[in-house]
């Protein structure tokens, strides 16, 4: 089993209301000097691929189909 | 500005549904061999700090308070 971790993030440009939202939440609970905050997802995926490159295809095509939104988001693989 | 990266996720033990529906949904698409998923969080904060250490505390005091639930959730805080 390989260890994964894909991040996917918001592309810039596009606005994250959660982000804006927690910005004001941590100004409201006395937190001086917080500049932007973008959420984003983690997932950790365990895959049964012989070797890294194999599990990073399939990975790759993970994100496309299923766990990104490419037309907003950006996806990062991580091989643990 | 520091830029900083917050990544929470559920601690081992807990259960995860979201993560276990990913998983059903990408052996639905196709892909075989996929093990264990688990969601999380990130998030990606600017910090107004005179130093890494000061940020570090601020946002270790963030997660605390408002970005992680500690009973059921570890974070860790990287400064980018």
């Amino acid at each position: 089993m390989i260890k994964a971790r894909i991040v996917v993030t918001l592309k810039t440009g596009v606005l994250d209301p959660q982000g804006k939202a927690i910005q004001g939440a941590l100004g409201h609970l006395g937190f001086a000097g917080v500049g932007a905050v973008r959420q984003g997802k983690v997932f950790d995926i365990e895959v049964d691929a012989s070797d890294e490159a194999t599990a990073r295809a399939q990975l790759t095509e993970m994100c496309d189909k299923l766990l990104a939104n490419t037309v907003i988001e950006n996806y990062t693989v991580e091989i643990a």
